[in-house]
């Protein structure tokens, strides 16, 4: 199993069922876990696919309504039941600590972790989270809340070291971390060696976006160039012209529009109306314009 | 399908999975419904189950523990998205309304009905709610906090009319309502035809008792005596001494003894803790002391 991977947990919008349950997706980039929006039910889902939820330190709120954050309460409270120790971080908007804290706290108290509401600005394209390996930022949508999508990236990676060379040129240790970051190396006699020539490149940088509810919005593609695999939301087929208008959401065809000029590895795309019967056509309207389109069925991994 | 029949929606204690939702049961008396206690995913299994969501007026919480209510936000909102516009009656610890009214509000800003929070004291054996045919008290329970057990019972009905007797009598029409109060008949010319001529017995009225989280209770068995069918938790087995003790909940003996001294129709036991693999063991300690007893799992359906 990949270490670059996105689990779905949930992938319905509106109104949820046993197949599927609200949004709410966990992410694991190498050794670490970020679970992204926390519909109800998301201690259900993160249980039966054997996620490891003690494993979260940060979760990513797109925007406060309800099918995006309720299982937030239910997770937190069993995550003191667990036994979680260690502090746990919530980025959202700056409304959920006010209109859920109190609530929060009342059905935690005993819980023997610290939760942090971190709010980020919703208005702004910033980045919320970073630490040695992994950066964070957000993405400003346009729906009928303020709502933000989120980038994670791997910040770049050292240069291999080509042991061979390093030897021949006589690199000394001390010098191993220059070169990995990619300077030339300089010998005695003042010789420069490139460091094309002592190194080979860093292993792939991944990165996953996840576009939450939002209109149809071509400003966020430079933001998500090239990302390995992009979620973005598909409530609507194109059809649904009065809809997509009213309710802020993007259709399949809109999706993949995005998907195409931002350049992506592939596409997943959900949050289906539960109007549709069956998603099949949500697939085919994608794909003829981003044939790497998948549906994010709850319980669907895909790896980055 | 009975017309007076109770549903398992969830059944499950502390940490919840795919099996075991947190409490919920939705108890159909004749044509009316009632929720009783909201565990996280309610709404999903109400759909799962081809629940009537939308027939439902009033809702009882037994305590404000998270298992037993953190559905209630998800529910109440998704009812507005369904249409809902008749008002909605939550009965629960006054607190309910403190610690989740504003974030309900603000999820469910937009329905178009009236949510209504009807506080009762949990102290004290009370009718907080009855209708024309049916009544629901209070079961001060004993947890670690403030903790309410509830019975459903249908008033006394009317006696059937013996209409050949009653036409031989010559009863007058405007009469038959007295006869069907239990009024005996007194003939033109004096003579009193006693009711029981004229009549037969009224339908059963049927009762369902709902004992959510407790230590054991005598004191509760006066008001659940005889009832048609009793859930009561039963978290631990009788081994677990010192968990009973420090949590307050019952063993599934316990549950039996009370369920044997009220005198009660059928027993249904649940909220088994999640640290038993199996759920077998509990009936089987229930049964050598109240063989009518049965396991209370999610999606079960039980006749009262």
């Amino acid at each position: 199993m990949s270490d670059y991977r996105v689990t779905i947990l949930g992938s319905g919008s509106a109104l949820s069922n046993i197949q599927t349950f609200h949004s709410a997706q966990m992410l694991k980039m190498n050794s670490k876990y970020f679970l992204i929006d926390a519909g109800e039910g998301v201690q259900i889902r993160m249980r039966q696919h054997h996620q490891k939820m003690l494993s979260i330190n940060h979760i990513f709120i797109s925007h406060l309504h309800g099918d995006h954050c309720l299982g937030l309460p239910g997770l937190l409270s069993s995550l003191g039941l667990m036994g979680r120790t260690a502090p746990l971080f919530i980025h959202a908007h700056a409304d959920l600590e006010k209109v859920m804290g109190d609530m929060i706290r009342y059905f935690c108290a005993d819980t023997p972790y610290e939760i942090n509401f971190v709010p980020y600005d919703p208005y702004h394209y910033e980045e919320i989270f970073s630490d040695r390996t992994i950066s964070v930022t957000t993405i400003p949508l346009k729906h009928r809340v303020p709502t933000c999508g989120f980038v994670f990236r791997e910040k770049n990676k050292e240069r291999h070291i080509n042991k061979q060379m390093a030897d021949a040129f006589e690199v000394p240790l001390a010098f191993y971390q220059n070169l990995k970051a990619g300077e030339d190396f300089i010998t005695a006699d003042g010789k420069v060696v490139e460091n094309e020539r002592l190194t080979t490149p860093p292993s792939h940088s991944h990165s996953y976006a996840y576009i939450s509810d939002t209109a149809y919005l071509e400003k966020i593609v430079p933001l998500i160039e090239g990302v390995d695999c992009l979620y973005h939301e598909a409530t609507f087929l194109s059809s649904d012209k009065d809809r997509i208008r009213k309710t802020l959401h993007s259709s399949a065809a809109q999706a993949a529009t995005i998907a195409k000029m931002a350049n992506v590895g592939k596409l997943l795309i959900g949050h289906h109306s539960s109007r549709y019967d069956s998603y099949g056509a949500f697939l085919e309207e994608a794909r003829t314009i981003f044939p790497e389109t998948y549906s994010a069925v709850d319980g669907a991994r895909f790896d980055l």
